[in-house]
């Protein structure tokens, strides 16, 4: 029998997602093995739920939890947009950003056709300072959206465009391969057009949905990564740059509507404001096991000081063509 | 998020089955449609879970939140061996047993090769003093059941005679039906042999393992109704007057070995006390809502005074040949 208790979270004190764990000398693998129905089912109801109390020693312990919570081998992970190192047994360190930035809030991979239902996080370290990673319920976001602009974003879709180089990410590690044809084979089995460009450089595009039905509860979705791709995510100055180093068409990444017309900058504010007030967080302790549903809630990084290590693990692929 | 906490059970301590929960003004079957994952996955992983704080008004209330819950419809109870009434929505009255008869530990059907695998018991009035309803790991009982008794048990199976007459229940209510022919085909549909008698009577013979493996922790169980269904559970008065009466071919209930041979009563009597020596119990309040995995757990009946009503569902069917 699991115990579950409330924690009060700031700034929204509202939310239920903690479970404080007994162990009583028990082994984490053999707890998670007792218990894994009644988590799996937790997070099938709350979408979202923090483990403490466990202890985990490495990442592939970690994996081996993650692998019997969500009943399925973890996901490599593919088509990524973010540098991180992998671990032992398909387990990633979280994305390796400069700890003075903000990572805004997402759901992972949703400028992807196919995507991950399910993410555990774990902590290994808890910085000094910060750090937290937010969450956000992707149906308060769809809510809160100016209807407009659902209706908008809903009647033209999103196009995500990507230049793969220096910059950013090379495409070998976007794609984890060097081979030219494995690129274009990922690309045309997954709804991405892409072009080759001077000096081994790649552009691709795709087309998808702002919104999603979540394929269990059947709620509708805020499901997109439009603020986040878009060149105005960057500060003033340093949209300014990228600019004119790159020009707009080979920008590292960027965001328009699905008709190619652009996406006026005051909307994409407005959806970064509603995430920025929907957001909630708690501050990471060692050994915090933190299981995500993908769909109903969205992730971001605080800013941090101070060494911090947070893995993660993905399982459960699902499409929009599944949906 | 579902809120956990612990009940010191007597006379065992160290079971964990209380679920308590603060409905915070929402209505009951909402709030069990929120955490129907949640309940489902604690029932897995605990097989019994005690839900108090519900609300409850009527037995479709109470057949709805089964019905979300188990994720089935509810099953009709056939071939029945207690007399029980049926309200709306396949939902039953436990047991009509006198107040002051203990009704020994069972799994439900497992007299039969199909038994529900979930049921959900519901307190509509608590009675003045008694009337528990105690539980029992079938895992446990199995591992303190005598190796040799075990072992013979597994190796000759049980056979399992009933006649049906005034004295017990009339076919009529055990098959649900007044034709003849129907239950013909229920028995041929069920592996049980039957025998018409003279003046309507019936009597039936159905030879059935003495242990089954849980179909999803895969755990090996004492699953069968010897001790229950055996003349020599009622006091020697009351099966001395039976065997004069009835003679033994026609006791309206009877258990032998698979092979025909008699049973030792001091075996059944051994297993009957690895029963009482394991079994806990809980006081039943009003709404108390209580979920079983019927091969997990073996539930029974005090003695009890004043009035008492309890109501039972059951759902998802299994076999043997399922297994």
């Amino acid at each position: 029998m699991i115990k579950v208790s409330d924690l009060e979270l700031e700034p929204n004190s509202q939310r239920k997602i903690l479970l404080n764990v007994d162990l009583e000398g028990e082994k984490t693998i053999n707890w998670v093995n007792e218990h894994k129905h009644s988590l799996s089912g937790v997070l099938d109801d709350n979408g979202v739920v923090l483990v403490r109390g466990l202890k985990f020693l490495t990442g592939k312990h970690f994996s081996q939890a993650l692998e019997t919570i969500f009943n399925e081998p973890l996901l490599e992970y593919m088509y990524r947009s973010t540098p991180r190192s992998q671990l032992k047994g398909q387990v990633y360190t979280a994305t390796e950003y400069p700890a003075s930035e903000t990572i805004l809030q997402h759901n992972e991979s949703s400028y992807s056709n196919a995507w991950a239902m399910r993410i555990g996080f774990l902590c290994m370290l808890s910085p000094s300072e910060g750090g937290a990673t937010p969450l956000a319920d992707s149906r308060e976001i769809l809510s809160k959206i100016d209807k407009d602009v659902r209706e908008e974003f809903e009647a033209k879709q999103i196009k995500y465009v990507r230049n793969y180089g220096d910059m950013d990410l090379p495409w070998s590690e976007v794609f984890q391969t060097t081979n030219k044809a494995e690129v274009e084979h990922y690309c045309q089995a997954n709804q991405i057009e892409f072009e080759w460009k001077e000096d081994n450089g790649l552009r691709t595009y795709q087309i998808l949905p702002a919104t999603a039905y979540h394929p269990v509860t059947r709620d509708k979705l805020w499901f997109n990564q439009a603020h986040l791709f878009h060149v105005s995510s960057h500060s003033s100055e340093v949209k300014e740059n990228m600019l004119s180093i790159f020009g707009e068409d080979n920008l590292p990444r960027n965001t328009y509507f699905g008709d190619g017309s652009a996406i006026d900058e005051a909307i994409l504010q407005h959806i970064r404001e509603v995430y920025e007030q929907t957001l909630f967080y708690f501050d990471w302790q060692k050994n915090d096991l933190l299981l995500v549903d993908n769909m109903l809630y969205s992730h971001g990084r605080q800013p941090f000081k101070g060494p911090r290590k947070v893995l993660v693990g993905m399982s459960n692929l699902h499409t929009h063509r599944a949906a």
